[in-house]
């Protein structure tokens, strides 16, 4: 194994707006040998998310800033191909926070084994991870719909999105979501089901919103703010809840991000808006993967991955998700 | 009873921007003879508050807007002058959602009793009335302040502001407040015992804050919106709460009410924000009301009021409230 050669996303300076390959550098060394309890993992797919962008800013966050000089982290999915701990064998598919390199060397207790004979290999870094849970909590915890309440989701073709939208009508509720092409949206009422789909690059707005949201807004299901969130805030009932996932209109923002203020809203609808990350709901996973796997297994949700080929493109398809070039869950493909 | 000459204010049109006497018009009539089970209550003390703003726009609120050509409504405490309810009899104290107006002739279910032995007439319209429990609820049941923790109040000054700051103390907080003059500051911190009070009319707010608040803010008050709420967002802690009570900042606004959006600040701390009226708490008033008559009992709780004298003044007392004229609870003494 010592002959293996590693290649590792190393982050080298803190982008100011938009990140840029000088953020980065790729760096070549053997790989080690695992240590006592160790094993050495293969990256199959790595997941990019919004929420790396806030790890590059050393701002205060609910997750520690990376570190200059260190291999960036993310979700990954891989195979075990050496270990010294007995958890694992070669071969063994396994999940875990791992860095963005072709392999890792880690101890065995960061990784957990995944079980492709019950969804593909992806679908552990999408609807049966972080992604999954993300909507299911986010939706349920705070946004609690009710049956035939209104639940609109921002970046809804999004990999966090999509499943809002679709466990919305497992709940009964009416679902609309806001994407940024005609594609998208057509994908969405199509294929998954939403009652209503409103392109916000090219609608006017407030009068799409209006018109597919007729009884107003119950639950808001926020992963982009900005101008986007400032219109639903306009329609929402009274007692609306609003969970805040995301903010991905401002993260790469360098001018202040400014609008309407929400308090005369809040205030006049009694509505709630509660931020929130998984790490809240660490202690009810398992709660959580048993009811999406069950779901899926139904046939009641749909999930949509959006697959980039090869290790040196985790770059661009990080820097993709602010263009919105996915549909559903971005992952790379490890060549 | 019937020669009683009545002095009414009739809501005339509804303003922009700030009001002014124009919207308003003083109307006198003989006082009608009461029906059976009704009484007659003389005004003795009328209350206006800043919601009262909201009820002058047509815009759908948590209330029902005032209407044109009727007489404008609020808390009034006063003395029953004519009984056809056995409930009543003359000097009964009364409180109750009135006309401002020198009489109301209403149902007797409309009005309740209040006993001067407990504590002045005037009391039932601030610390223990609408006011006290607004305080109560918003800061204990969406506050939730722990011991130790640090709570921040806009519009200290304030009837509802001075009773959150000592409530807050009562919970073994650290109280801050944010008024609009060094003499209501001084009044907070040497007065009713806040630890910190910030001007936010002369102070550089985002360093006066931080001072006050070096282990930042835990639960913030909001009772003013606008940019000192801006501001005390930037200090937020993890899993802070903002019971959001009032923007008074913004009822008078013309303009739109535009300034540093929050949701990136909400995700980053998961922060919980929520807004509330008392009718919210309908079912549980009882229990405020006896935990504020205890406090005020054990000398806990301190109340201020600003009592302009004579019916004629009060559309200016109205006013009066935003311009921050007022230390605690602005009441009119109908002479």
């Amino acid at each position: 194994m010592s002959q293996l050669m590693n290649k590792s996303i190393v982050f080298v300076s803190r982008p100011v707006g938009l990140p840029s390959m000088d953020n980065f550098e790729f760096r070549e060394a053997p790989v080690q040998a695992p240590a006592e309890g160790q094993v050495v993992v293969r990256s199959i797919y790595l997941s990019v998310d919004p929420y790396m962008r806030g790890r590059m800013s050393d701002a205060k966050s609910y997750v520690e800033p990376y570190r200059l000089n260190e291999v960036i982290s993310g979700g990954i999915v891989g195979e075990i191909v050496e270990s010294k701990s007995d958890q694992f064998k070669p071969g063994d598919k396994v999940i875990g926070m791992l860095g963005w390199q072709l392999y890792n060397v880690v101890d065995a207790k960061l990784v957990r084994k995944v079980d492709e004979s019950i969804a593909p290999l992806s679908a552990y870094l999408s609807v049966l991870g972080l992604t999954g849970l993300t909507a299911y909590f986010g939706l349920l915890d705070i946004g609690q719909p009710k049956a035939g309440e209104t639940v609109v989701v921002s970046g809804a073709a999004g990999a966090v999105g999509m499943l809002v939208g679709q466990i919305a009508k497992i709940k009964g509720a009416r679902a609309v979501g806001i994407a940024g092409t005609d594609e998208k949206c057509a994908y969405l009422v199509n294929e998954l089901g939403f009652d209503a789909a409103v392109n916000y690059k090219t609608a006017d707005l407030d009068k799409a919103l209006a018109e597919a949201c007729p009884d107003g807004v119950d639950v808001y299901f926020d992963n982009v703010g900005g101008p986007v969130s400032d219109a639903v805030m306009n329609l929402l009932n009274d007692y609306a809840r609003i969970p805040v996932c995301g903010a991905i209109s401002s993260y790469n923002a360098t001018d202040a991000d400014v609008g309407p203020r929400v308090q005369a809203k809040i205030i006049k609808t009694r509505s709630l808006m509660k931020g929130f990350v998984l790490g809240d709901y660490a202690s009810r996973q398992q709660e959580g993967l048993v009811e999406l796997g069950k779901w899926l297994s139904e046939g009641k949700l749909k999930y949509e991955e959006t697959i980039i080929e090869g290790f040196d493109h985790v770059i661009d398809a990080f820097l993709k998700l602010f263009e919105g070039a996915n549909l559903g869950k971005m992952l790379v493909k490890v060549g």
